[in-house]
């Protein structure tokens, strides 16, 4: 049995995850809710050492200054009573009918306007609760119909609200970083920014992008019919992987946030890898050392007994895939099937230091195609040791 | 029925699909090869303005230096007796087993700098016919095992890797743009740049990054589960849509390189509606104006007949959506629609010209919500006389 | 312009589809409801000649027998004066929350025999309004996790649930029959009959499977990356084309129910040459004659304006899609083409009425396999007759 | 460690899996080829039980009787000095360009007739080889496009070919057995009988559909979206699943066949945990009983080190979950979970036995509907005990 879950593994749940009633397409609630409160002292329970919520997780779209104010001290109060940091903060730009057709980008200016205004509250709010990350998941920027949007005018407008954002949270000063979240679809038909690459491009035409980076979603990024530790690597590689949200999906389907491992659990293994070992030969290389946030639902099956089990579930299986990772890389066959497979060598620049296109041209002679050709990467091998390893 | 295509249409093709043989993963060839000559002729009489092509599609991977240049003479030749431009140039790292694990991101350093020295050498071929884009599909760059990479040092390899390509054509003073053509697998599990965002992310780290951009192919993008029409759009909005290869997919599924239309037909439309016409509402913003280009491939049931009567269908498709989307665009009917929609209106920025984030703040009360949550925006509508114009 | 819709049409919709009010995974409703009769006034209105519905689109879950006696009574009313069918009616499982591990074959026995209660009223219902199908849809018939079920038990609750349904209309002499509607998932991970396929199979263990066949749904199967109108064709061979359920899918994502023809356009048409022309080939074919049913949603952007016209778009891309599908028949450039190509000839059986495996063998001199090999289908000139019809 | 394969475990493997030279759509082969005697015998040292193959595995397309009867009796004496049985024979008629357009249905007659002319004659060579089963996978049986095909004709035609085949084997008494193996596409854009579901559902209506069942390829399902698992349970609910081929798929692309294991691992598990285990609750429903034949490519970037080595991964991964498939079942945590679950209650029938719908209706009143609807059913616990398991 792996061992419980401490403060210093750094585990978060958003608040919506284990306040989710069970509401689908095709289904009403099948539990009640739950004061914000109590998800959060449970959570500490189990052993988490942080929440995240929405800005309507806790108090109602239509609540006044005061209401919000009431609420979301109460809620910092529990939380820092059950000594949980509020790592992140969030707000709804989704739910509404107002937003049908985004916050952001909707075709209608007055409901950007309206859009841009909740979301600069919800910054403030961040920031008075000592989260330091602000989530910004454009789940209604998109479309279903190529007909009705000027896709330029949409990134526009996108670029020109993280900017407003971003610009905003410097001017404040707050200490809050912005992660976007990129999904390719549901609820809308196609969403802009669908993969991680795209919200990198666009990060890289901001005025204030050196405070935007990603939120990249294990589930979101396999929707998209990708590797997610690939999208975590690329993240990396831009210096951008500000905050991570950990579920499980099982292929090209309707978002079903399914515990973290409970997907593609090969793939769950790699990504833990990646985030505890870092990468294979290039020790110098950017690290994530952020929130282990997880961002799944308790399925609709299951009544509060479910709710709890499923949440401490994610944590298991990470501790669990963090120590088999460890063993991997520690392992002697590995460290020989990872030399024998090249893995290292690839942090060698393909040019030496002083390497000039004329000097590299030159060498040509020292090369034998035919060997090269036939060498055999054991990639294979090297595979079935992590399988070994994660299932021996 | 449309008219025939002209050199004004600046259509081209690859060599490689008109000259496909039908070898597939399950079975051999069924129709014999072509000089490249003759393909390039059969081009011009059906109305191509360009041909592309990879180094070897015409001279072998081991040819020697002479023979390279007497073959590539000759289709030089060919071509401007033809009166054909050799719009693009790109290189083939993917076929021969020496690039089995890639050629600028394999895991053996004498492969990169093999790879590297062949794509200079295509460079050089392509300033040589007169090419203005050199393509690069790094269809190789990537694995099928997350243990079998070092994911960090395979992006700085692809990013060094073109920053000496594009930094190699600058000092020769070519006047030539590096297309980046993203794709998610296939042929390997998971191709790094699997998509455009992938692709302008990476151009965003290069030190040479403004002779670089992208050449997204139709089937590519879709086979990513993702819009290409979104796809084209980011690319312009980050000045980067270089290059484009057009085809046909039926969903997610092998790459089925179909003729321009016979995949997804509605976002063929909108994808033609784009290039012709441009972002509806933003005049002045980014327009393609490279060749069209299709990379398709004629299906393995036709011989030559069938070879040619594809080709010609590619572009018979494409200028018969060019003309419904000319007719869509000038629509009263449809004017009226996209205004009623909005769609111009996204183009007006969310904060006026010196608002600030408090001007907009204080004017939250001017905000009917319950109305704008009611707006219809007829976006259905809207699509429906798409639909009609496309099959009116 | 194409022409309105008569009944002759026969369209038929369901009252859940205008009626949807927006609720999905992730927003709350746009629309509000309006009494069930409205929907029915104004689909007469619009040109329906029928109308579809669950037990609860028109009576709550718990209503007692006075109130669901009346409300239907009341419904049957209005329809009959708005001259309208009332041609299927099917039963609700999945929206209640007791039915979250399904109705048929949930692990709680005590539900599914809930579950078969409703539906038995349900069929009563159907007999009473004078519908000529019984539709089921299980969606919640399914698991999220292969550990949480028996499948083999499953299977046999799902045969012998149908079998009890189907003997008692055999036994109370019901004119019904009943169409199985197939779904991979959503809203389970994976769904029992997740094809047509799967349905007919199960379908041939049945004691009573000669009134239960298909109600196969467009955007379903092409949820199973798989070709709607061979869904149809598969169908139509085993006899068992009860129904249909037209609608709009853009590729690999949750259940999005456009409008017919705003999926895949291409694959409407030839869906609706089917349904109106037949196999090319085979006169003697099975055809289906049932109700053109819609299920599709109004998009959540639109407001009841949007609604009733993307009613509208249904039927008239539909009837757009059949004048081009018999011009597209009628062509002598389409026959010549698909003489060419062997369309027709494939229904002529492999061997001669009275010819043996020996004489079949005997017959092998007669065969060329060059020319055989070499033989150019001109099936992608075929394809593009198609398109041009269709863009024509 | 797990332990080494023995005979008595009945693994299998193509000829055509270790015998993979690497070709794919973009690539030339990475390896030799071997004579099949030596892959047959390196096979038997890795502690295979049986070989299988094509008939064009081990002899050219054109080879004269004479050459196919020397050749094929050395693999057979080669096989019975390994101790091999050759379990399974099929046949190829899918790589020659006469079968372009399909063996069985292809458009044109005389490619029918020469291709049933073909599987006769590798029925009765999988006669003289002894094997129990004759696969037959249609793969170029399907359309790129939906006009090019009669598809009720191609049902015709292919259920009449299946009809001869099945005929001849009891005509000749053959102790044989057809297993149809479905897949959803590639080569074809659309294969015919897409899903076990669709195989199924024509087997019904075979007139010697006694002796046609099936065998499910892993990835071939997963390609169409589907669990694998479920597939498999359906097949044996019909009494059908004749034969098996194990490998891995990740997601929705091209057909991968890795090794087994290596794809979706919690599914494989589960398959695993059906085969040895049997369905939790029914112990008398049908059981597999076959060879346990695994049907992957070793990757492109092996040499022939990794294609031994990728060959044993495949039967240590099966043999490692099995261990864990029983340890699973026996964990008294475990049924303590899958009773709480109500796994096993599901194959109580829903009637009791002489219970009458009359009776059922009755009895309406023992059901509180408001305690089912909040029944935990304990699903996430119970599937977070097979991930602790699997990886415990």
């Amino acid at each position: 049995m792996v061992r419980q879950p401490t403060k210093d593994d750094r585990f978060s749940f958003g608040l919506w995850t284990v306040g989710w009633t069970g509401i689908d397409p095709f289904g009403s609630a099948t539990r009640p809710s739950l004061d914000p409160r109590e998800y959060a002292e449970k959570l500490a329970e189990l052993g988490a050492w942080g929440i995240t919520f929405h800005d309507n997780d806790v108090f109602p779209f239509d609540a006044d200054e005061q209401t919000r104010r009431r609420i979301t001290g109460q809620l910092k109060d529990a939380a820092d009573r059950a000594g949980l940091v509020i790592e992140m903060v969030t707000t709804n730009t989704f739910t509404h009918p107002v937003f049908k057709d985004g916050g952001l980008t909707s075709n209608d200016r007055s409901v950007r306007r309206f859009g841009l205004r909740k979301v600069l509250s919800a910054v403030d709010l961040a920031a008075e609760m000592g989260a330091g990350t602000f989530v910004m998941w454009g789940g209604r920027e998109g479309a279903e119909y190529d007909s009705s949007k000027n896709l330029y005018a949409a990134l526009e407008r996108y670029r020109d609200g993280l900017d407003t954002v971003a610009g905003y949270i410097k001017d404040q000063g707050y200490d809050l970083r912005i992660g976007l979240e990129p999904k390719p679809n549901e609820p809308r038909g196609d969403i802009f920014l669908p993969t991680v690459g795209h919200a990198l491009a666009l990060i890289a035409e901001l005025e204030h992008g050196d405070i935007v980076g990603l939120n990249p979603e294990t589930g979101h990024e396999q929707m998209a019919n990708l590797n997610y530790t690939h999208a975590l690597a690329q993240a990396l590689f831009s210096g951008k992987l500000f905050h991570i949200d950990l579920n499980g999906q099982k292929g090209l389907k309707y978002d079903q946030d399914l515990v973290f491992g409970h997907g593609d659990l090969l793939s769950a293994f790699f990504t833990v890898d990646l985030l505890e070992n870092g990468f294979p030969g290039s020790p110098d290389a950017p690290r994530y050392t952020g929130p282990k946030h997880f961002d799944y639902k308790p399925s609709r099956t299951e009544y509060f007994d479910g709710v709890w089990k499923s949440a401490e579930a994610n944590m298991a299986t990470y501790l669990q895939l963090a120590e088999k990772a460890r063993a991997f890389r520690a392992d002697p066959r590995v460290q020989e099937a990872l030399h024998h497979a090249g893995v290292a060598d690839l942090a060698e620049p393909t040019l030496a230091a002083d390497e000039t296109v004329a000097d590299l041209r030159a060498a040509a002679d020292e090369f034998d195609v035919d060997a090269a050709a036939e060498r055999d990467y054991g990639f294979v091998a090297l595979h079935q040791l992590a399988v070994e390893h994660l299932i021996g």
